[in-house]
Order: structure tokens, then sequence, then C-alpha cells
């Protein structure tokens, strides 16, 4: 399971040249934007599909409207009163705010008996439901011309800023802009934000997260990762913060659970919010990825997930505030050490190579002009990774400093008129600053802390001069000794470890006032400046790519067209569809798994300790062998999970997979570790989806842990 | 890979009875002694087998006076010059014995340019050809009328010295009787003892130990795990240690590699010298297994392994020293872990039990009274358990503790005539003892050797008074502290370090007389009284076993006739043939293993890091695909090693595996881990054996590391 890394604005080409190419050899590569999806009709078809394809192009209208963004991952409607089904991990955040050692939602599961008994999620945790979606290219590009560099970008966020500005006067809505085809094309996103989630039904998490790490990307799989919400709106029907007086959303559209289940073989497809992907970056990329990134990212992890884990040993509280944290950092590392793994057997860095120098041969002369200064920029940004890394780090991995940080470069932007206040600290952003700034309370420990920015920061000290930051070696020293101390002074000093000192600092800060006196607001101060700087640095090269990947995007388009291939944009956390079939996997030498798990593999991975703690009601369900109309006809026997070979990636996780029908029949929840690689390159004997099967959830929730009034609600 | 424990005179039931019954319902169950096979001619017929099957009855004719005793395991003769085949692990000591820092034939593999160029195997290593094997049951039962306990097993014990003095008296034989059936039979064994083997051929570690520890037990397998010995024999023809002056030995048969290779579904057929199962225990022996002994095996070894480990991780030298005990143990750790997850899995405690109950309501009266009888035994043999545990391994785990162990008992024992001295102390034993008491040297360091002592000891002294042994308390104090103060005072003050004060402790030991003044020879004469004490007291149960086991074994046989089923006798490191098929391995659920592995699985799983670091020239023959005549047809490139569903276990290492026309097609190395139980329960679903293809082999000797006047000589 992974969840989405944020999205980016990131590189494009013209949608036109798109509706020319032919339908792809293969029907399982892709992640298609739904307005392409009536051009491969005939693919879809012969692939099994049994609806009009050309009914999918509208993400608007059902059933692609039942299709939602749900915290990091995707979820779907499955009932007209807004019960939305999504994966145990994307909705992890919110067992876990109503946990408590008393009541353990996590260990134990949860069925709200009534609605009344539906308890509200964390209030930063989110439900956006895509209502537009429509080209602005040329406003976005008008204020470019003759621009490049920091003011290029500038030209472009202003444009966007200002389109997502107007786009938000409409109470509710929270609009975005994001480019397809790195670049090329931009388009205005509008999305209802639904605040207001409860929790209605989660299995215990040795169902929900059967096999924990160890079982992570790996098939076969026996997990019931799944976990369903219900969305409550104001009672005029609009989105608004948790209150009792709220009353259930009814969604546009709902998906509908299907009678039956999917065998070997079956069509299948799924929509939903594949976050990033990198499968037409630059030759040069791809070997600095696996030359450098990968490994780099799985040491540091390793050297956090330690920190963690030492500061937990004797510390239970510790234990449960870093949690989410250690999970999300082991998720993590493992994908990276996947993707590098992958990306060697499949030899990327070469294919891409030479398929890159075949595209320059036939790139036009301006083309390849843009494309020579594209690679100088790569370069460059290269000479500063292992600092962007490791600061980068320092700041998302700790939640005091964090803060800190986020409240001061908040004064600074609260400042200025709205519209020219960097993203994210616009008007629109303060309730999730607030959301954040709250519960750090349940995921911070001084100790920890401390521990993990000496690990992050003792690292940055070992780093040459050309990489080094003048704000930083002032604060932190030029020695562990220094930073030592450094340490234990900020956090022996601040009181943002206390909620109601970080919103009275929220309070002064969104207004753009002097911030209280503290150690660590003190040190934002200096710092922020240096970030601001490195920032602009940054956006200076993010420029330079978006005026320059375009002329990329144009070759390998040209390129694609010549060896009758169509393109899709690579990820960018927008909606799209991915269309195939349940198929085994011939994962090595002499191995094949099958693509539809049973029961009986519970068993089989049982040893009665965490990750492979069955719950005993399972087990004496699975051994009573009632099973009844969820068992699959064939198997004789109840499945669990079943595999396609559906493209996805993160943010993918709690995608609803489709039938041939359209019926709901699963719920994804994470790729095979053969395929993590994917997000860079789609190597189809390897590339496989693993998911939910409804009949799993079914049986739970009608013989396991029952909530038939849900199954109810869901036409079941 | 698995090395035999040492068989133990263990139990037994009537041949007779074997005659009369039905051949068995599957044909992969059994390992049948060769002169069961006439009556399972039917069964071997139908399952593929296209030679005569009463041509297999005798072991002292071709074909089966080929295959021989080597080392721990087993082995074939391949040549009229006495080429013997074997598998990389059963003749490593033989491969370290001759790697020298300068010179490492473990990492770099040996090929003999000539006969001159074969290298001398360490003095200890064994090659037993059987030459004899008759029924003396009569005898070896006459003197034990009227007895019980001890007195049973001197009986016993002494008329069986009595037989093998009497045949050893043939110079260069050995002999031993062992018992079938748990007491019920004896046969006398005659072998010739071949005692000057050579190095011929040995594949590199990264090749004959592919994967180790991670791989051991594991299916898919990619691991050529052989080496191919010469045995050589003084100018007479007779056995004799090494000598720059000895001839190769002509066997009296010799197997011939098969010019095409196996494939799914083929016969198969294996013969070889399984140590010891035990299929026929109680349902209490099963549950003790499972409740007690199994968890104890896995919690001590990983106790040794960490001690040595942690050894050797500033120590080079101890590093080397201490290889092959380290492997040793991490093989029976991870056996034991196997062991015990597989009689779970099959459930074998209650299948056991319910079994035995069955037996039991059909059992006479008095072969109930006595199996009544038997059980009280093992109860009583529970109670000193884990004393006996430790206090073994205290033993077997050190060098210099042992030695002054072995030459304090010599001392006694050749104290007496020969014939009444203890098994392993007579005159046909001194060699032996010498070998062991020269090789410490290469096995030994002295912080290793106290720290091993340390963890046993340290347990030991936990353990309740009813377990306690005076002797060992006096020596090494009932406190760590006074342990730690023993061990130092020991190890400071022994002079058994250096080879030429063991060899003279051993020149007075087997004569008799007072060994030199030595702290741990003073030590030594402390503890041994106490060790025969309660070797005593084992051999009362021992002799209780002998004379109550036939009773269960009877009754067994009598329900497994009323079954319809075939008995065979427990494994006892005499023998057996066992014959199947090559079968997949549905291993888990949604899991399918093929039943033959290809060189794309070396390539997947190379690192480049120990213990998957192909080496490059096998890499670079992998990528030129040029393996003609010894590829697979049907695949079309080259298999590995192949599986299949014989019955084997510890002993059967080395195994040759023959197809339906009897020739060699692969080398049996190693069993899956889902089997390693099948040492108590046999479970069809899950019991195979792993195999190096002969069709690798030849290739790497042919293409890879060429020997081709050793192909030549094995008429390939």
């Amino acid at each position: 399971m992974s969840l989405a890394r944020p999205a980016v604005l990131a590189a494009g080409l013209a949608l036109a040249c798109v509706s020319a190419l032919p339908a792809p050899a293969r029907a399982d590569e892709g992640m298609w934007m739904p307005s392409q999806l009536p051009q491969l009709a005939e693919a879809m078809r012969s692939a099994g599909y049994a609806g009009d394809p050309a009914k999918l192009a509208d993400l608007t209208a059902a059933p692609l409207n039942a299709v939602v963004r749900a915290g990091g991952g995707t979820g779907a409607f499955v009932s007209a009163d807004g019960l939305v089904l999504t994966n145990h991990h994307v909705a992890f955040g919110v067992i876990q705010y109503n946990s408590t050692p008393e009541r353990n939602l996590i260990d134990d599961g949860y069925v709200a008996a009534d609605r009344a008994a539906e308890l509200p999620a964390n209030p930063d945790f989110r439900v956006l439901v895509t209502v537009g979606f429509d080209r602005v290219t040329d406003e976005v590009l008008a204020g470019t011309r003759g621009r490049k560099g920091r003011d290029y970008q500038q030209a472009v966020e202003a444009a966007s800023k200002r389109i997502v500005s107007e786009c938000e006067r409409e109470a509710g809505i929270r609009c975005s802009v994001a480019t397809m085809y790195a670049g090329t094309d931009f388009y205005r996103i509008r999305q209802l934000e639904l605040r207001d989630l409860r929790l209605v039904y989660a299995p215990p998490r040795a169902i929900g997260n059967y096999g924990d790490e160890i079982d992570n990307f790996m098939w076969p799989r026996h997990t019931g990762d799944f976990t369903i919400l219900r969305a409550y709106v104001g009672k005029d029907g609009k989105p608004a913060a948790y209150s009792p007086d709220n009353v259930p959303y009814n969604p546009p559209s709902h998906l509908q659970v299907s009678a039956t289940g999917p065998q070997a073989g079956d069509f299948a497809m799924l929509a939903g919010y594949p976050g990033i992907t990198y499968r037409h970056r630059t030759a040069a990329e791809f070997a600095r990825q696996v030359e450098w990134t990968l490994p780099a990212r799985v040491d540091v992890f390793d050297a956090l997930i330690g920190v963690i884990e030492q500061a937990g040993r004797g510390d239970a509280t510790a234990r449960t505030l870093y949690a989410s944290q250690l999970q999300s950092l082991k998720n993590n590392r493992k994908r990276a050490a996947g993707e590098l793994e992958g990306l060697r057997r499949s030899d990327a860095v070469r294919l891409r190579a030479e398929d890159e120098a075949a595209m320059l041969a036939k790139a036009s002369r301006s083309d390849a002009r843009d494309i020579k200064a594209l690679a100088g920029v790569l370069e460059r940004d290269n000479a500063v990774r292992e600092r962007e890394l490791l600061l980068g780090l320092a700041a998302s991995q700790s939640q005091l400093l964090r803060s800190a940080l986020t409240l001061e470069r908040l004064r600074i932007e609260a400042a200025r008129p709205d519209a020219q206040r960097e993203s994210g600290y616009q008007a629109r952003d303060l309730a999730l600053i607030e959301g954040q700034l709250r519960q750090v309370q349940r995921r911070y420990h001084p100790d920890v802390e401390k521990a993990l920015l000496r690990e992050l920061l003792g690292r940055y000290q070992q780093l040459p001069d050309a990489q080094r930051v003048p704000e930083f070696d002032t604060a932190f020293g030029r020695t562990p000794e220094a930073l030592e101390q450094a340490l234990q002074q900020l956090y022996a000093g601040t009181t943002l470890g206390d909620e109601q000192a970080r919103l009275a600092a929220f309070a002064a800060a969104r207004e753009g006032q002097a911030l209280p006196q503290d150690p660590l607001l003190a040190l934002a101060a200096q710092l922020v400046p240096a970030q601001v700087r490195l920032e602009h640095a940054r956006k200076a090269s993010e420029g330079e790519q978006l005026r320059l990947r375009p002329a990329y995007m144009h070759a390998l388009a040209a390129w694609r067209q010549a060896q009758g291939r169509a393109l899709y944009p690579d990820a960018n956390s927008t909606l799209r569809v991915s269309y195939g079939k349940l198929e085994a996997l011939q994962a090595r030498d002499a191995v094949t798994y099958a693509p539809v798990t049973t029961v009986a593999g519970i068993v089989e991975k049982h040893t009665g300790e965490v990750p492979f703690d069955a719950p005993q009601p399972l087990l004496d369900a699975i051994a009573a062998g009632d099973f009844g109309h969820t068992a699959d006809p064939q198997l004789g026997t109840q499945t669990v999970d079943f595999l396609t070979n559906l493209d996805t990636t993160g943010g993918n996780s709690g995608s609803p997979v489709l039938n041939a029908r359209g019926e709901l029949i699963g719920l994804n929840f994470d790729s095979n570790w053969e395929a993590v690689s994917a997000s860079w390159w789609f190597d189809p004997s390897y590339k496989r989806a693993i998911h939910v099967d409804m009949r799993y959830m079914r049986w739970l929730m009608e013989k396991v842990y029952p909530a038939p009034h849900v199954l109810q609600e869901m036409g079941l």
C-alpha cells in the first residue's frame, strides 16, 4: 500500500495530437484521461468492456463522478447517503484519531451501530469530489511569452493562482490547476471539499492490515484493506466542518457492488487519482534515479526508521505517537528499494537511453535545442541534491520545527495581498494549516523529534561547502556537539509543544503580526529567508523545465506516433482510468502466482503474532466454511484479494475496480513488489495491481463482523 | 541442504510381515529397503520404471553397489577409476581443508588438471561401500531373554559388538549392526572403508552454494551443489590412508550420466543413506517434539549462532575457523524451525494421536501392555530433557573440552579388553579419534569456545535442582561469576590447543595410561564419571525402548495392513530406495512452483553480493546462451535444478537420482522448506526433494569451468 506523494506542477503536450493517435498495442498500459477514452473505444471493447466508452469521457458525470479523492488516496461513493469506500490504510488516520488505550479501534475495528454512532474524522481529513475539469492552457501561458526561469514559473503560478482564486469564490469548492504533458497543457479542476467525514465501518488491524510491512507490496496477499466512511454536509447541503447538526451528503451518483465476483482473465477497469509518474522523464533523469536518488532515499529512510524504533523501544507513548509516521517511512523505504530493484531488473536506464536517442534522431531542430537546454537545467539541479533531500526531510519529518517554519512563513506571506502569497499560505489554506497545528499533539514527542533532527542535520553537517547554507550553519553549528547543544536549547525552551501556544502563534501569523517569543520561532525567523532563497532557485529550475519540457514531450509524441502508440500524460493526481484484466504473475523463474487468493492463505500465514495474527472470529468463520453466496463458484471457497494488470501508482489506493458492466468488484490497495518501479518504467511482464475482492468485504460484513444495516444501504 | 544426524540404535518389526503387505497406495511415500523392492514391482512399473525391480533387491550388486556413504551424506561412483559424485556441501570439509588465504578453493572452486593435481581430503573423510547386508536378529536377541532396561541394552550391545568385532577382522572393512523396525530386527552391515579421497572438481562457492542460508531449504533453487572426488586405495587394491603411491580405486560398478534430462511428470528414483526418521514414533513423542524439543532447539541454536557471529565480527581468523560449525548450526536451526512449522501445518500431533488411538483399539493385550510401559519410559526421559540438550551441546559444540572428555574416556575404556569397551573407544575407532584431535587446529579459537560454553553452561546453571549434576556444579560453580572464573582458568592453563600436546595425551590415553597434567584433562577426570552415570541412565531407557517398541511396531504393522498399506522401517543410515516423479509444488495459496528451474533464475537472484554473487564467467556464459546439447528442448534454455516427490531426509544429501532406465539425471541436495517436517510426518502435498540437474553440471564442466578430461572419464 502506498499513499500519493504530493502532486507537483509537472510537464505536457497539446491534447490535440492525442486524438490523432491510434489505440495502444496493449490494453493494460496507460493511465488515461477520461477525455481520451472515446478514442480508445475499440480497444476497450475488444478487451471486454460491455459499456459505452464514450460515456466515460466526462469525469463530472456518472459513473466517474462517484470516484473521489479521499485523504491521500482515492475513494468511491457506494450509497445515496454518502457512504465512501476506501482503503483501511487511506483512512488509518481517521481510525487512529478515534482510538484510545481504552477503546482501541485500530486493533478491534469498528462497526457504527447507527448514524449517531459514526465517529468524526480528524479535522484535516478531506474528501474531494471533482465537479469541473476545463482546459485553461491559453490563460495560463498568456503571460509567459519571452520569459525564462523563475519569471516563467512566476507567470504560470500567477495565472494559476488567479484562476484558482476566481474559481474558489464559490463556497465549499477547492480548485487547482494541473498541467498535462509537463507544461504543454493546463486544466482547471474544481472540487467539492467535503470536510465532515465519519467512520462507519473498519475491520480490525489484523484484517485491514494483515501482514503489515512483511506483506506490503507482496502477492499473494490476504488483506482486507478497506474502510467505510460517510460524508456529511451542512443542513443547506453545502460542505461544512464537523457539526452534530450536519446531514449525510447525497452524491450525484454512486457505484453498485457486483453480485458476482471476477475470475482469471476477466475484464477489469479502475478509476482513481494516481499521484505522480515519471514515465516520460529524460534518460538522464532515469540514470540519476537509479544511480543516486533511490539508493540515497533507502539509506536515509533506514536511518530515520532506526531512530523512531529505538525511541519506541522503551516508551509506549512514543510508539503510539509515531506509529503513523513510522508506517509511512517504512512504506517509502520499501518502495524506494523496490523501485531500484525493478528499474535495474528491467534495465530501464539503458532502454530509456536507447528510446530517447531514437526520438532525438527524429526531433526537429528547435525541439532538439530546447531538449539540450533542459539537460543543462537538470545537471545543475544535481549539484545540490544531497542538501535538498536532507533539509526537505528535516522539515517534513518533524512536528514542532515544521510548525515553527510554517508559522513564520505564514506571518511573512500574510503581510501580502492574498493573490500574491506563496501557494499553501493563502486564505484558502488556513484551515488546513490550523488542522495540522492542532494534530501535532497526536504525533509529537520531543525526544523523538530531537533524535530525528540529530540524524538529518548531522548528515547535513557532513556535506561539502558548496552545498552548505549559512543560516543553517549559524543555527546548528558545524559540529555534532554544536548541533546537540542547539537542539537541547531549542526544545527545552519552546512552548510550541502546547496546542494553545501554537494556536496563539497561528492567530498572530495569519494576520501578519509579530509572533510570540519562542526559541523555535526565533530559529524559524533565521531559517525561512534561507528557505525562500533556496525555493527561488528551485522555482527558476522549475520554470525552465516548464518552458523546455514541452519540446521533449512534442518530440516524444511524434516518436510514439511513428511507433504506432498512443501517449497518456504522466500521472498528476487528476482522475485517470485504466483498463485490463485479472492476470496471473510469473514473478520469477519457476514461480507462478494465481490472480485470486482465498481464505486458506489467511490460515497458512497465521502465526498468532503481529502482523499475522488473524482474529479468532475470522479463523472460526473460515473453519466453519459458511461462505454462502460470497464464495467463488469455481474455487468453492471464499476469495480474499485479486490481481490485475491495471496501470496504477501511489494515489490509486482505494480506487474502485469495476467489471465489464461497470459494477464494483474490487478495491485497489497495492502494487506487487516487482511493479513498484512502474512509476518510472512500465514493464508488462511484472506490472500488476492488488485489490480487495468485494466478496471478501461482503462476507466479513455479513458473517464475521456483521453490519447488515450498512450492507442494506449499499443495496446488498 | 542438510547432513545426516548420527544414526542411533533405533527401533523394528519382523520383515516377514512386510512381504505379506500390499504395495502402498501412493508411489511417492516410503524409504524402502532394497529387499522390499521386488514386492513393490507392480507399483514401480506402473509409476514408470522401465527396469526390473527384482534386480534392485541386492544392495551389494549393481546398480546399488555404486551408491556409497560419503562423509555425512551419500555419493555415487561415476567412473571405473573411482570418481565419486557427491554434494558440494557434503565435500565442503574437503574443499575447506585444501583452502588457504592464498589459494581459496572455497571461493574459486577447483579443477584438477590431471591426477597428480588431485588434492588429498581431510584425514577423517571417508567413503564407505556397502559389501554385505545380513540379518542377525536371532544372534543379537539371544542374550536378551528375561532382561530389562540397561541389561537388555547391554545384551544387545554386547552381541552387536561381538558381531562387529568378528566382522572387522577383515582389513579395510567397517561393520555395524542396524536395527529395523525399532528393535524388532537386526542387520549386520559390512562396508569397505575408503580413506584416501581426493578433490577432483569443485565449482566456486557462488555456484556450489549459491543462495547459501537464504535459499537453504528453498524452492525454486539455482544451486550447483556438486563436487567430484576420487577414491584411492593401496597398490594392493585395499583401503589405505593417503599415500602418494596409492592408485585409483576400481569400484565394482558405476552409474552412467544420462544423455538427456527429465521433464515434469517423469519417473525418478533415488538411492542413498537417509540418516534417521521418526515416522513410527508414538503420539506422545510427536507431542513432545512439537511442544518442547523443536522450540528449545531453535532457541539454543539461535544463541550459539549469535555467539559465533559476534566473535567473527572483528576477527577474520575466528570467522574462518568457525565457518563450518556456523554453517552447520544455521542449517540445524533452520531445519528445527521448519520442522516445527511443518508439523503444525500438517496438524501432525493430532493426526498421529488419532492414528495411534485407532491402532490401540485393535492391538493385542500383550502389545497394549508393552506400549503402556513404553509410554512410562518416555515420560521419565522428559524429566531431564533440558539438561540432556545443554550438556550434549557443551561437548559437541566445543573442540578442546570435547577433546579432553574424549581423551579421558579413552583412557578409562582403554584399560578394558577391546570387546568390553564403549562403542567409539575401541581399537577400530582410534584412527577416527586421532583425525578429530588433529583437525581441532582448523576449527578452534579459545575466545569462541569460551563464549560458546559460557552460553551453554550459563543456561545449565539456571536449571532446577532435579536436573543438576554435582560434578558439573563443582567444576563450574552455580553463578555466572564462578563459571567465568572457571573458564578463564581452564583455557589460560590448558595446552590442548597445541596439536602435539593433544597427540601426546592421545598416545597415553590409548594405552590406558595416566594423562599429562592439564587443567582441561583434570576437569575431564571430574566430569567423565558423571557423564558415564548419565549415560547409564540413558542406556536403561534405550534398553527399555528396544524391548518395548517392537510391540508398538507390531501393532502398527497390523493396523497398516488393515488399512491396506505397506510399512517401511524408519531411516537408520542404511541404504534405501525411493521412487516417484518430477512434480510441481503448490506451496501456498495462489503459489505454484514449477519442478524445473533455469539459468534465468540465477540472473534474477544475482545481486553481486554474497550469497547471490554469481561468478562473472557464469553470468557471461548465460548471457551468451551457448547451451547446446545440455539445454532442455522444451524450455529452450539451460536447466539448473529439479524437484521430485521422492522420500528423503538428512543423509540423502548426494544421493544419485535415476530415470526410468536407471541413468543418472540428478544429484539430491535438499528438501523444500515445507517438507523438513517429513522426518516425522509425511505429507504428500508438501514433501519434495531438490536435485541438481546433471545437465547443469555437464554444462558447467563443458562451457564455464571446463574439465573435458573428467567428462570424458565419465563417458560424456
